[in-house]
């Protein structure tokens, strides 16, 4: 294709992207397609000769995009939000245009250090403080493609510090706390590490936190039995239902553990730290007084698209000295020097992305008060949604919060009339199963996904779309009630069914 | 910023990068800023209120194209080459306005299915055989971000393999292989893993390829030790010299040692298996005989904007058993019913890109002739440099291949008159490290990189670039033989001196 071609083509896929926002509200949220539906319809193999753009297009147009679920689609209310701004898709157009390995400095200078640079401007953002800045020299953030490669990423370093200070302590002994909650990648990093995990109870009682007299028994236990954690991950914002882990608390009791690496995962929840009024909820104070590490996402609800995990740490040695090992071909006069930041030093893999740019166009765009605006908003849209659900004149159906609501993440479950306080949990999280099998079949209009809470199925609400306004809060209410009312209608019918 | 505005805005973008292919030539080809400048040229704190598009995108062509090293330049013979195509732009900009974090079937069906289907198409391109096709239900191909990514997860799956079937053995005892030669990732692998890493000498003898013996050998000595190798990186085309690994012997040797995964990372020259006069050499037959895994990058030589990282497996459920650890909150009925693939658990990381796009519009854009055209150019034209090299007129400056010319790769160093062997390989390495710098100084026009073999100081030129045509090849050697003489000239005022 040359450049003629190019700029043809370019302004047909703008104008194709601007067709599919335009369109967005009128396409069903989920895929709906079956498995193998598209290898049936491609060839089995590339084709000898090259074909013109216009008819990959064409099958762009027809076999894949009934083959994407729209997560942002406004009724999109699963997982978490994975947000595309145009400022973004931009940004990733003059990155891709500019493609290159990025594995040190002079690879392309500009995307270390516009890196840096947003990197900054984001810890200031989310008022952490400055040992973490890049401009510290001592601390530093870092672009990462996911929570999980950051995570992974810090348990590396921390691991190595420890194997550092105590070269004799086998990897049998070593062990990474996470809680009952924790997103399953702090297991899957233990998988990866071949170290154990070990899940701290967390309870209803204390909304799934993680308190500090649970972390000290722990620790306690594992010393007597001669194990060695030397790793937490702590979480503002589970997966299951929002909680908060109290990294005050768990800060203190680290005081007698300073080997012990406390990385603070706010995936989805970190970015309410641009907010002030939600600095204190979201445990900042303790998280600049006590997290060696810190991670959240740009690419969950801070309307950065997929990949933008930024991942800070305190002291950007503890990573260099795990991970940086340059042999002759990597070797630079800038990187010798020590006058520049090489990347590939503060991650697991070599080569990276000019992911900088998107964050920058993103941030530039929409400034420090759009970004606010638009967490604001997906917290008083999830607000009213819980509103809903707790009306008074709900009296059938009746819903119940399993938490409470955790800035725009809504976790609830349909009650079954009468006095439940006779029921089992396994009869109402049938009665939920039900329901929510009936919410799926909606997935044209809505989509939604279930959790467990200890041992009660619940559904969550997670708001953040750009697109999202108080009238797909209604619309999907509107759904929600009307499901219910069926799921209890068959329920009772069967419940009635089942007493004959 | 909305579509009407988005629609604005992309149309710019693209004429921007329609310019800046249209000069590219006239570009230097290393980014001529120092270390600090951007951050000093940007202000330290996001903006408060959004800014307009236009101030962005000219702060972009005013501070970040000067910061950027122009890979894409045909002079630019450094590293290896990282492509970008028009089609792979195209490709990336569609996928970016989808963007969605990938980590299930569900999350956007045609993500994975296309994945599915490409990595298919890819197989066939390269001559995998049958077993590493998705189609086999059996093993299968999955796009990763880097070939240290790709590596580092069939080392994982490999441990879990080996400890599954001997849990008793402790983690200290686990070694992984490579050769002296093989990239730094297997050694980064290692320490992420906290194992042993071994590498295996190879030597110029055997052109820094690994052999049946060697192993043998140390596979024997470890097995004394009571040490369990169970993990071996063999390459096709390493970075230093392209240097290629026995698999055949290697793979003969293994026999014995079935537990050993072996891992055959061709992340550069595993392209050429697109053409078959090349099957023989980069060790097709072998490769299909006994690699467990193979991992090639399109974003290498591939033709494919970074990053497209490809990963086949003999057996799928090596990586799941290692890998699939999954939640409520990420179960499907589809992935449940194993109808699907949730490539989630074929990686490490969580959440993933819609990567099959950009190689499907490249695959589909050239077709397998005109990718195997892009291969051969790239052996012609490192052919044609080798033999600049080569000229019988070289009497001053003379220059030496160190190694045989692998595919699109010459490794070379410049040679002092007069009779050599009377001379140590220090005082031939000053030399060129001098004549190195004197290189490193036109990097307007050019830029190389340099490597160790042993103890052997050399140059390394690597062709791949999809604009390098012969007349940049006649460029480079000019300035080549011209630096040459310079360093020459200065090497005999330095020598006369210091005989005085």
């Amino acid at each position: 294709m040359d450049i003629k071609k190019f700029r043809e083509a370019g302004y047909a896929a703008i104008d194709k992207i601007c067709d599919y926002y335009g369109s967005l509200e009128t396409k069903p949220v989920i895929a709906q397609v079956e498995p193998g539906w598209l290898s049936k319809a491609l060839p089995t193999e590339a084709p000898q000769k090259g074909e013109p753009f216009e008819r990959v297009e064409e099958d762009f147009q027809k076999l894949i995009l009934p083959g994407i679920t729209h997560w942002q689609h406004p009724s999109f209310f699963a997982y978490f939000p994975s947000p595309v701004t145009f400022e973004g898709i931009l940004g990733d157009l003059y990155s891709s245009s500019l493609s290159n390995p990025g594995f040190n400095w002079i690879c392309s200078p500009a995307c270390t250090e516009l890196e840096s640079v947003v990197m900054d401007w984001a810890a200031k953002l989310f008022g952490l403080q400055e040992e973490f800045h890049v401009a510290s020299g001592k601390g530093g953030g870092v672009i990462m493609s996911t929570a999980s490669e950051a995570a992974l990423t810090a348990l590396v370093a921390a691991r190595s510090r420890f194997q550092t200070k105590y070269p004799d302590v086998p990897l049998e002994k070593l062990v990474i706390y996470g809680t009952t909650q924790t997103h399953i990648m702090g297991k899957k990093a233990a998988a990866i590490l071949g170290l154990q995990f070990r899940p701290l109870k967390v309870i209803k009682g204390d909304n799934y936190s993680l308190r500090g007299k649970v972390l000290k028994k722990a620790l306690e236990e594992d010393q007597r039995k001669g194990l060695k954690p030397f790793g937490l991950i702590a979480t503002i914002g589970t997966t299951s239902s929002g909680a908060i882990d109290n990294v005050e608390e768990i800060g203190q009791i680290l005081r007698d553990y300073p080997d012990i690496w406390l990385h603070v995962d706010a995936a989805w929840a970190g970015v309410v730290l641009s907010c002030p009024e939600y600095r204190d909820v979201a445990q900042l104070p303790a998280i600049n007084k006590y997290a060696t590490s810190f991670c959240t996402n740009f690419h969950k609800w801070g309307l950065v698209n997929f990949d933008a995990s930024t991942l800070w740490v305190r002291e950007r040695t503890d990573l260099t000295n795990a991970l940086d090992l340059t042999p002759e071909y990597l070797r630079t006069k800038h990187g010798d020097s020590g006058a520049v930041i090489d990347y590939r030093n503060w991650q697991l893999p070599l080569g990276r992305k000019f992911r900088a740019l998107k964050i920058w166009f993103v941030l530039r765009g929409f400034g420090v008060e759009g970004f606010q605006a638009h967490i604001r908003k997906g917290i008083k849209l999830a607000q009213l949604f819980a509103d809903h659900l707790q009306l008074p004149s709900n009296v059938s159906p009746r819903f119940e919060l399993v938490t409470p609501v955790s800035f725009s993440l809504v976790v609830f479950r349909l009650l079954p009339p009468g006095d439940r306080s006779e029921m089992a949990t396994e009869e109402i999280n049938e009665l939920n199963k039900a329901y929510f099998a009936r919410l799926s079949a909606r997935s044209d209009s809505i989509f939604l996904v279930q959790t467990l809470l200890d041992d009660i199925f619940c559904i969550r609400f997670a708001v953040g779309a750009e697109r999202t306004g108080p009238e797909h809060i209604g619309g999907a209410w509107k759904i929600i009630k009307e499901e219910a009312e069926g799921a209890l209608e068959e329920w009772s019918k069967s419940t009635a069914k089942a007493r004959l």
